[in-house]
C-alpha cells in the first residue's frame, strides 16, 4: 500500500449530511450517494446563486513537469487552512478520469494529507457523471449514424463529419478506427475513431452550463456535421438535445465530498485543459461561492493554459470575478527551467532556481495583466535548501509578491496556514481588477495573436492556410464573438515542449481550427494534442485490486 | 405524455430506507443512492444468506409476440398482490438497458399500474451498475490491446481474439469495426466490434456470482484470445481480473427499490436471454430469499429460453429450488400461434386460441418436467371474449393447471389476487421436485441434444464441422461438464421464427458455439443472433426529454 493510500485508508470521514450542514447546505437539498458522497440539488444551487458571493481564489502553476507542482494538493490543503483559520472556504475541483487510474497516473484526490475521500469511490466511478457525459455523447454519435442510415434525411456530407465517440478510458486502439464494416445492415464504412471522456465537447458544456436549460441549450448548439453546401448539422437538428439532457439531468447537481480535514469540497465535471478549458462546473463554482466567503478552486496545468482558459473562458462566460491568484511552484521544477537535467534536480543549485524563475516571474506577469494580485504557493521538498527558497522570495519581494512556503502534503491545513493568512491579506486589500485579456468584439485571429503575445510571449502567429480559411467560415457563420481555447504542449510557453524558462522571439503555428458551438468557443490546435491517452507498458491497472476484506487497493 | 408515464409521475413514492425496514433490511445495511434507490450492503447480504430461504417463483412466458406478453408487469402485480395477501414478498427483476430505452421499446419498468419506481432513474444510469460493467469490460479489452502493443509478452495470436468491445447503447455502427489503424503509435489494424452490455460475459458473470471473491474468480477465468498453439489466455493472466473486480465492486451489491404500490423490489443485473441466461443477479434472488417468505422473479423471453435457462444454469450454479412456476400468456398471443394474422388478432377466434394453445401446453410440459408446479396467468386484454377464456380453463383444468385471469396493468394488485391466491396454494401444497433437465457429466454435444428434444421439441440437431470442432476442443480443454445457454430466436421453440405454436420434427442447427468460462456456461449459436441493436428510423430517444419543471419526460 502506498503512503497516500494509507493516509486516505486511516482517515476516519464524517457522515456527508454533516459536512453538509456545515457548509450550509439542507438536508433537504442533499441527494446522497452512499454514506459520503451526496449531490447538491439544482433547485438550491439555483435559489442560492441569488446571494451575496464570496471570493474566489484561482489556484494555478509554473509550466510544469512531467510529475507535476502539487496544484491539486496545494488548493486543498489552502482551502483547509482557510477554514482552520475561521475563514468559511469551499474547495472546488475536477472529477479524475477513469483513464489515467488505470494507466501510470492513478488516482487524482489529492495527496499525502491534502486529499478528498472517499478516495476509491472519487476515482472510481464517483457519483456516474462521466459515465453519463459519455452516455449523452455516443448517444449522439449512434443518431448521427443511425440519420446516415435511415436515407439521410438533413443531407449529411459523410465526408464531413465532425463528431467522433468517447469512452472513459485510455485506449490507444480506438483512435482511429473504420465503422460500419459488415455488409448494408450496419451501414457504410467511415473513417471514425474514439476520444477520452474529458476530451468530450459534452463535458465542456456540462462544466460551463448555468443551469438544465442552458445546458439543453448548448447540447443543441453543437455541429456534428456539415452538408455538402458547408451549412452545420447540430445536435437539435437530429432531436438528440433533449435526451442527451434527460442524460445529463442528475448529473448536472454539483457533488459534495470532504478532505481528510473534513473541509467541503465540490468535485464537479473535468473537462480537458488542452482541447478543453480545464476546470470544475461553473455550477460548482458558483454554489461554492454563495455558500463561502472563500472559494479556493484549481485550473489544469501552467496559469499560461488553464489559468488562462478558466479568466478568458469560464469567468467570461460565468460571470465571475476572481479575486486573487495563486501559483504554485517547486524549487525542483525551477531548476529544470533553468537547464538542470532531470536526474540532476536533487542537487541545491542556486543559480538555476534563479534562472528558472524567469518561467514563474512571467506567469505572475500574466496573472497581474488579468488584475490579479499572486501569492506564490512553493510546494516545498525535503531535498529544498534555505538558501534556494531564501533566493527566490528575495527575487519576488520588490515586486510585491509573498513567496509561501508549503508543506501541505506532510502537514495538512498546518503547513498551509501561511499560505492561508497570505490569501486572506490579498482578499481584504480588495485590489483584484479582473477583465479578460481580449475583448469578445476582438477578431478570432486577433484574439489568437493576444494570447500568444501577451501570454505566450511570443512574437506572433502563424496560421495554416486552411486553420485561416475554417477562422473566415467560423467568423462568417456568426461564431466570430466567441473566446480562444488553444491547445498546446503544457511544459512551455510556446508550442514546443523543449523550449523551458520564458521563451521569447518564438511564433505560435495555428496548425487546426475547430468550433465548439455547444460549449462556447473556438479550439486553436498547436500542435499534436491527444484525446485518446494510451496505456503504459506496466498499467497503473494491474496492481489495483481488492484486499481480502474487499477494500479497493493499488489506486495510489 | 403516456399512460405509463402520466401512472408513474402520479405515484407517490416512499422514502427507500422506509421500504427497507418493512423488508427487514436495518439503515445500517444501506447504501442510499438518492432518496428513493439505494444498495443493500454485500456485508449484509452475505451474513443474511445463512437464514432460512422462502419460495420462489419464476414467472416465465410461452413463446412471445414482438410486443411482449407482460411477463414484467405480470412479475409486479404478483408481488403486489401476495404482499396485500399478507405473504411477505420481494419482487426480483433485471435492471434496463440504455439501448432499448432509446430505441424503439422505451423504459423497462413495467407498465400501468404494476411499475418499480422511480422510473426515470432506474431507465436511465440507475445505481450505475451497467456503466460499472461497461467500463470492467472495455478496461479488459484496453489491456488487451496493450499487451499486443507493447511486444506481445503472453504470445496472443491476433487472429484470435475473442473479446470484442461493449456500449450500453443502439448503435449498428460499431458493430463491426477495424481497430488500431492511423500508425504505429495506435497498434496494429484488426477487426474487431462492439456488443451491447448486456451481451457482455462480464453481465452474465456479474448476474451469477455469489460474492465478491467469486466474482473476481470467474473474472480472472474468462478467455479473451488464443495462442498459435490454441492455449488460452485469459483475464488473469493479463493481470486484469483485480482492476475489473475493483470497478464492479459497489456494482455488485443489489439495488432496492419499490412497486407504486409499495412493494420492495431488488432490480439488479440484466444479461440477455439470448447468448446469455436472461435474469437478475444470484446474489439479489438470494438476498430475496432469505428476507422474504415468497420471491417473485421473471426470467427473459419465453419459458424455453429464460426459463430453461433460469432453471438449468442459475438454479444449477446457485443451488436454487424453485418452487412454482407461472406461464404468462395472451389470448392475442395463442391466436397467432394459431396461425390469425396480426392484423386479425382483435376479432374473437376460440377455435385459433384452442389451436394456439400447443405453444402453452408445451412450456407448461416443460415446467413440469423440471419438477415445477404451474399456474397460468392470462394477461388479460379488453378484446378478449369470456368464451376464449372458459375455452382454455376448460383445456387446461384436466391437466390440474389453473388458468387465472389478471388486470394487474389496469388494477394493480388488485387485478392478481386470484394469482397470488393460487400460487401461494401450489407453494403450500409442496408439490415441487426440482431437478435440471439434464446432468453435468452428460457431453456438451448430449446436453444441447436433451434441450432440443425434451424442451423444444426437435427431432434432432444438426452440428455444423466448426462448432463440433469447437465443442471437442471446449471438452478437451476441461469444460465439459458445463451447462450450455442456447441462442436462438425466442418467437418459436424451433430456430424458425416463423414455425409458431408447437413445432415437432424440427432439428436444431448448431452453427457456432462459444466458450464462457468466466460466466461458466458454452454459449451455442442456433441462427443469427444480434448482440449489437440499432435504432429504428424514429429513435424513441428523438421524444425524450426534460420539461419545463426538469422532469424527464417520453420514457414510455
Amino acid at each position: 500500500m502506498g503512503h497516500d493510500e494509507a493516509i486516505a485508508r486511516a482517515a476516519v470521514l464524517r457522515p456527508i449530511a454533516e459536512i453538509a450542514a456545515k457548509a450550509g447546505i439542507p438536508d433537504t437539498a442533499l441527494e446522497p450517494y452512499g454514506r459520503l458522497k451526496a449531490k447538491v440539488s439544482l433547485d438550491f444551487a439555483a435559489e442560492a446563486s441569488r446571494r451575496p458571493e464570496g471570493a474566489l481564489v484561482l489556484v494555478s502553476g509554473i509550466s510544469p513537469t512531467p510529475a507535476g507542482e502539487g496544484k491539486t494538493t496545494t488548493t486543498i490543503g489552502l482551502g483547509d487552512a482557510l477554514n482552520q483559520l475561521g475563514t468559511k472556504t469551499m474547495i472546488c475541483l475536477r472529477e479524475p478520469s477513469l483513464g489515467p487510474c488505470f494507466g501510470i497516473k492513478g488516482g487524482a484526490t489529492g495527496g499525502g494529507r491534502a486529499q478528498v475521500g472517499p478516495m476509491d469511490q472519487i476515482n472510481l466511478h464517483f457519483t456516474g457523471d462521466f459515465h453519463a457525459i459519455t452516455s449523452a455523447h455516443n448517444l449522439l454519435a449512434a443518431m448521427l449514424d443511425n440519420s446516415l442510415f435511415w436515407d439521410n434525411p438533413l443531407e449529411i456530407d459523410p465526408r464531413r463529419i465532425r463528431w467522433r465517440r468517447v469512452m472513459d478510458m485510455n485506449d490507444r486502439a480506438l483512435r482511429a478506427i473504420v465503422n460500419g464494416l459488415g455488409g448494408v445492415s450496419n451501414g457504410a464504412p467511415r473513417e471514425d475513431g474514439f476520444d477520452i471522456t474529458v476530451a468530450s465537447e459534452v463535458m465542456a458544456i456540462f462544466c460551463l452550463a448555468r443551469d438544465l436549460d442552458d445546458l439543453q441549450a448548448r447540447l443543441g448548439r453543437i455541429v456534428v456535421a456539415e452538408r455538402r453546401d458547408g451549412s452545420a448539422v447540430t445536435a437539435r437538428d437530429l432531436k438528440a438535445d433533449g435526451a442527451m439532457a434527460a442524460l445529463l439531468r442528475d448529473a448536472l447537481a454539483p457533488n459534495l465530498v470532504q478532505t481528510l480535514e473534513g473541509s467541503p469540497a465540490l468535485v464537479h465535471g473535468g473537462p480537458f485543459a488542452n482541447i478543453a478549458h480545464g476546470c470544475n462546473s461553473v455550477i460548482a463554482t458558483r454554489l461554492g461561492l454563495t455558500l463561502a466567503d472563500v472559494v479556493v478552486t484549481e485550473a489544469g496545468f501552467g496559469a499560461d493554459l488553464g489559468g488562462e482558459k478558466f479568466l478568458d473562458i469560464k469567468c467570461r462566460q460565468a460571470g465571475l470575478k476572481p479575486a486573487c491568484s495563486v501559483i504554485v511552484a517547486t524549487i525542483r521544477a525551477l531548476k529544470m527551467h533553468g537547464g538542470v537535467a532531470k536526474d540532476a534536480l536533487g542537487a541545491p543549485d542556486v543559480a538555476a532556481v534563479l534562472k528558472g524563475a524567469a518561467n514563474l516571474l512571467r506567469h505572475i506577469e500574466n496573472m497581474r495583466k488579468f488584475g490579479l494580485p499572486v501569492v506564490v504557493a512553493l510546494n516545498a521538498f525535503t531535498s529544498d535548501t534555505p538558501e534556494e527558497q531564501q533566493a527566490l522570495t528575495d527575487l519576488l519581494a520588490p515586486m510585491g509578491v509573498t513567496l509561501v512556503p508549503c508543506t501541505h502534503w506532510a502537514d495538512g491545513a498546518a503547513g498551509a496556514l501561511e499560505l492561508a493568512r497570505a490569501v486572506n491579506a490579498r482578499i481584504a486589500e480588495g485590489q483584484a481588477d479582473f477583465a479578460p485579456i481580449y475583448a469578445d468584439d476582438l477578431s478570432l485571429t486577433d484574439k489568437i495573436e493576444t494570447i500568444a503575445r501577451e501570454i505566450y510571449g511570443a512574437a506572433g502567429i502563424d496560421v495554416a492556410p486552411a486553420a485561416a480559411k475554417r477562422l473566415a467560415a467560423i467568423t462568417a457563420a456568426g461564431f466570430g464573438h466567441l473566446p480562444i481555447c488553444i491547445a498546446k504542449t503544457q511544459y512551455s510557453f510556446s508550442a514546443d515542449p523543449t523550449l523551458l524558462g520564458a521563451p521569447t522571439g518564438h511564433r505560435l503555428p495555428v496548425r487546426e481550427v475547430r468550433l465548439a458551438a455547444g460549449a462556447g468557443f473556438v479550439v486553436v490546435l498547436a500542435g499534436t494534442i491527444m484525446t485518446m491517452p494510451g496505456l503504459p507498458r506496466v498499467p497503473a491497472a494491474e496492481r489495483i485490486g481488492l484486499d481480502a476484506e474487499g477494500q479497493i487497493i493499488g489506486l495510489f
